[in-house]
């Protein structure tokens, strides 16, 4: 182990946390030339992870002190901190503080809220020491292979950090899955809208699977078919791609399909609920996104839902239509329009807080970086890159030639199956949100005048009036009536 | 005016802030034979509302110092402040603190965030003093003659302003609508949750109504007219009552109907947001009131909206169904059974939260005391009193046996209008929120397998079997054949 011995030639990087996903990154930097320090609390931990580093251990300085692992890198240090979100990361970063000179940097690059990133960033301002938010996606294969890295923190932290982290970043075409997206919480935002997104797209996967399991009563094997073909097609994406190949798995102990005996109860983490809660914050719709994060927390209600499902029954589905490969053609369809719907809310939710916290976030850049090493990595996304890269600051996805030409030949098909599907009685929540989101959005003149009028009956809010008349009260007579006015 | 003089007979309670909602809440309070004494930042304010409050004069005790207003009261003095929430009301108890006696009590009648009424009811845990978190339903009428009144603190405190408060709230046959729910912010909470039914309550009528004007192509007379049927039915309301009323006025202006002059623009207050944070907090799907705040923000981008109306035009709505009425009784079905949704969505974010904050919060009474005075008055809540009196622990409005029925007569309905609706090119995202809400909180066997297959594969998050084999990872080969597993 390393004995403070600076004859050595020192670690580019440094890392701290060597569980699943710290080893996979820390390896991942191994690999691609980087010599990194590494440290865990628990020795134990590093001196495993050392021993099965095999032939990449010429790259790697293994730590068992904070002393020795700072000094084996070299100045400015960038040090990777990859463990538990929340308090954690503070006292780790209170027990480095000590030890670290002028210019170095702490990277957490764990699933942190991106308010604790500003206030952690904000907190070092005055101690010649800086922070990076670093989002990284592509769960474990990607730490080690190729993750999305999505950046935060200044542009000079950045510049210290930028070859490690595009050497060990996923590559589209050759070009690196990884930027510098803007100051302080920037990343860690993105990172976060990322999965806000990756729930919205997941929730829409498995409806599209509920009608066809459900519906048309396909087996898991047939389904699997299904999503394999589409995945050739304009769907093509990582999430396809593994739906086929967790549909077409066997349980090693039944033989049978796999997903056929796996508890419907999903779990959600922090950056769901952390998605809707910033839209709303921002004052965006993302229905989508809502509507995944409510599903997932719906499922983790089995014992109501069975005890529903007691009370009203299941409904009896509409008869698969008579031309079912013409139906199936809709479903791939409409995955793809509700798709646009998800996507569309997750830029719009990232393009008002780029003004409010003055990030002045790339939509194309960000786009980039998600067309490989992230779980919602797909051709959709390239496509996504080039509709930002010829109108950067367009209102919204949707209203892209691009994307509108799509909007277009994917809406009947769209309006088809969820209609379809509530006659059925099968829940497609996310993907009547996305479809009454766009409904909502392309129509000129809402019903929101009728709120209005509400409102200022019961509480003289006030309204506009279409003709631009300044005369902001109705007539509405004793409803207003009373003292004071 | 007052000059501390204190053998004068002392006020039951005061009040500061004489804006519309507080002048209002004043002169009720007087009316009520309660002897009150207020006070405003601006004397000019108190000396107007003294003098135009006429034969009520004698139950008000106009105050022009701070001193003098808390000598006017009676201890332990409860003062009410109704002013500007968020800083102005700490800043207003600041002030108020050093004149103020053990015992003494603070009531926040705003509409404030029950986060900021635990910060301030904890802060004066040990000054002697305390505080009530109190929300105020029903506007500036309600108000004046009779408001729904949800009351947080310690029971002590309510104790010293129960006869007061009850003389002034609402009644629902001789029942007033005011009660104690709980500790600190629970009657702010409560009010918030209030607000975001109200949203979606709006939201669902003007979706509605969207598909009698530009579906069946009704006038806003006619459309009156069935608004003004249905007030007369289950959906009998004050919501229903004044969506009549606002779609028969005409403008003075023009003569044409108000409604169709009114800009469909809808602003949205804090407290609809709240909710929907407060849902994700909870961890607790309320699709339908989400699915209105974000209709509120989209009808704020009518830039927006106007400009893709014009890329996408506006769908051709499908033909009238042939029998008329028939559609037009499934509507008034169709927001019956989406409206249970949105309250049975309500209640349950009540309910996690009231485990979370230990409030114990009574559902009884809460659906009681919001039968009158508050926006969201109606029968369908004497309902909800009764189904939660005879069960006040279920897990869900939905499986009450009384609403069990009711969504099983409406279904159909529900289902008919949002699919008719989708295929037309209408706006429905409330209602289809809460079928969906429905459909996924009834079926026992859910879709979220797939997801937790997903997850597995790229995360190793790990899943539960169905038949209770203790094997939670799948077996997807390559995708975690990773170092370090």
């Amino acid at each position: 182990m390393q004995n403070g011995d600076t004859s050595v030639e020192q670690a580019e990087i440094g890392l701290i946390g060597l569980g699943v996903m710290g080893s996979n990154l820390a390896l991942n930097i191994a690999e691609k030339g980087n010599k990194i320090a590494v440290f865990n609390r628990t020795p134990e931990a590093t001196k495993k992870f050392y021993a099965e580093a095999g032939e990449l251990q010429g790259q790697i300085i293994p730590c068992e002190t904070i002393e020795d692992f700072v000094a084996a890198i070299r100045p400015p240090r960038p040090i990777i901190i990859m463990i538990k979100a929340g308090d954690p990361v503070d006292q780790q970063m209170e027990i480095l503080k000590p030890y670290l000179e002028n210019g170095d940097i702490m990277i957490d690059a764990g699933n942190a809220n991106f308010r604790d990133t500003i206030r952690r960033f904000d907190n070092l301002k005055d101690s010649g020491l800086t922070f990076i938010g670093m989002g990284v996606s592509g769960g474990e294969e990607g730490a080690r292979h190729g993750p999305s890295i999505m950046v935060g923190g200044t542009e000079e932290s950045w510049k210290r950090v930028e070859k490690v982290l595009t050497s060990i970043s996923a590559k589209y075409d050759n070009d690196p899955c990884v930027a510098w997206l803007g100051n302080d919480g920037a990343g860690h935002f993105v990172k976060t809208i990322h999965n806000g997104i990756e729930y919205a797209d997941m929730q829409m996967i498995a409806e599209i699977y509920g009608i066809l399991r459900d519906g048309l009563k396909l087996s898991a094997g047939e389904i699997a078919d299904v999503f394999g073909k589409w995945n050739k097609g304009r769907l093509n994406s990582y999430l396809i791609e593994i739906t086929e190949k967790v549909l077409r798995a066997a349980d090693p102990i039944t033989g049978k399909p796999m997903v056929d005996l796996i508890l419907d109860k999903a779990g959600q983490k922090g950056t769901g609920k952390w998605s809707v809660i910033e839209a709303q914050n921002m004052g965006v719709a993302a229905t989508a996104i809502e509507a995944a994060v409510a599903a997932r927390i719906l499922s983790s209600q089995k014992d109501e839902r069975e005890a529903a499902e007691k009370i009203f029954g299941v409904p009896k589905a509409l008869a698969v239509p008579a031309d079912k490969q013409a139906f199936i053609d809709d479903l791939e369809n409409a995955l793809l329009a509700a798709k646009i719907g998800a996507y569309a809310q997750g830029f719009a939710v990232m393009a008002a807080a780029s003004k409010e916290f003055n990030w002045d976030l790339p939509m194309p850049t960000i786009a980039r970086i998600w067309r490989a090493g992230c779980i919602i990595r797909s051709q959709f996304l390239d496509e996504i890159t080039s509709a930002f890269t010829k109108d950067p600051h367009v209102a919204n996805l949707i209203v892209t030639p691009a994307f509108a030409k799509m909007v277009q030949d994917t809406d009947a098909p769209l309006r088809h199956v969820v209609s379809h599907a509530i006659l059925s009685g099968l829940p497609v929540p996310a993907l009547a949100s996305a479809l009454g989101y766009f409904d909502a959005y392309r129509r000129g003149r809402g019903t929101a005048n009728l709120i209005q009028a509400q409102r200022d009956f019961f509480g003289a809010h006030g309204f506009e009036r279409t003709d631009g008349v300044d005369k902001p009260h109705g007539p509405w007579g004793s409803g207003l009536d009373i003292f004071g006015k």
